[in-house]
């Protein structure tokens, strides 16, 4: 029977301060379990469940059944679903492919999220992000990644360093960049992707090598920044 | 002074029943006024606020100040915006341009106000909606919208008859469609959107004239209805 420790210990894991010292978090529902049994196994170590997961476990994983007023204990989520397990934080692999995503200070857990999801459909690998992104241990990143977690390596680093040590071409996401569509563009590079409210910092503005946009074809204000990476990755990604 | 039966009835507006026995709805900070004042002027009724807005209100508008616990009351917002505004329910225009969308059974309103929002940055003015789909007056609709509400026009009907009397192209996104970046498509036609769950429906299948598809670059188990309509009005508005 699962201890109050344990449910103590689980719902720690939905503060970012108790995931980094322990190095684990939780992830939820029968979807992104099998997503980490598919991608991750290693790093799922233990599942709470009302009930068992369709499929098989990972050897070393343990199940223990719980009932529902303690899903919702443990959960994050309004309605839970069905299980609740622990992780071990991802390996972060720091070898960056030929083309890649760097976030500045991206601070919706959900835009995080989506993001994530998005560059694991486009075959986006490696996610470089500035330290004031959102944690993509959060609960809310992981779930509105789909999984997505993982199978893209995010790694939190100083972008200005990075920017500095690479012969990439630099495409930054800006309001007056030129037209996305008629741009020559290649398929190795970085593309930074800034801040909801105030877009790519000034500091980093003088690393981009291309600035890019999306034109505006009616009346729209403006899209947000997870529209604009679908967009903008559809472009980098489809034939032209 | 606002009255007790004036914040009743305002906070009556956060339910579809009283929106609709009413014909009126709420919109909420400076960004949505502003808009409403640009794209919809005889529809703002009243505006409620601890400040007022910057600029000129309509002539036919009242601005009543309150404090910051009546604001509270009556806006949906877990942080409200200084402002709270009445709208009436928008006209709905029926003759449909030489292309739009069509939405069936799209249930989220985050994913809703974003379908609107990118139809306003792709120049799309018309939205038909099953009558399954949420209510675009819902508060969260309206609010991610960030304004389209006031130039996208949204039509609930029965899609069925829509498709049936139309001459128009029927795309549908579909898991097994043709590869978006390789087929011809029209700059005429009707975008059909399914279900976030289920899909297009069934009964609407045998109308799609031409099932279209975002090829999956990835692993990515899925792209969401809200990125998918990003990706594919980018497809239907860049030069080809």
């Amino acid at each position: 029977m699962i201890s109050k420790e344990q449910i103590k210990f689980i719902r720690s894991l939905h503060r970012k301060k108790f995931r980094d010292s322990g190095q684990q978090f939780i992830i939820e529902g029968p979807k992104m379990i099998a997503e980490a049994i598919q991608y991750a196994p290693e790093s799922l170590l233990k599942v709470f469940g009302t009930e068992p997961i369709q499929g098989k476990l990972p050897e070393h994983v343990v199940f223990e059944e719980i009932d529902n007023k303690t899903l919702g204990q443990i959960s994050t989520l309004k309605h839970p679903q069905k299980q609740v397990a622990i992780c071990s934080y991802l390996h972060n692999e720091t070898t960056r492919p030929d083309f890649y995503i760097a976030l500045d200070t991206i601070q919706d857990p959900g835009n995080l999220g989506t993001i994530l999801r998005l560059a694991s459909w486009f075959g986006v690998q490696h996610i470089i992000a500035s330290k004031e992104t959102a944690d993509c241990y959060n609960p809310k990143v992981v779930q509105a990644s789909m999984g997505a977690i993982f199978n893209v390596n995010i790694e939190y680093i100083d972008l200005k360093d990075a920017f500095e040590a690479t012969d990439l071409p630099i495409y930054g996401s800006l309001l007056k960049g030129e037209n996305i569509y008629k741009k020559e563009i290649s398929k190795k590079g970085i593309l930074v992707m800034g801040n909801e409210g105030n877009g790519i910092s000034d500091e980093l503005l003088s690393f981009i090598t291309d600035p890019i946009a999306i034109p505006q074809f009616g009346n729209g204000e403006s899209l947000n920044v997870a529209m604009a990476t679908a967009v903008l990755l559809s472009e980098f990604s489809r034939p032209r």
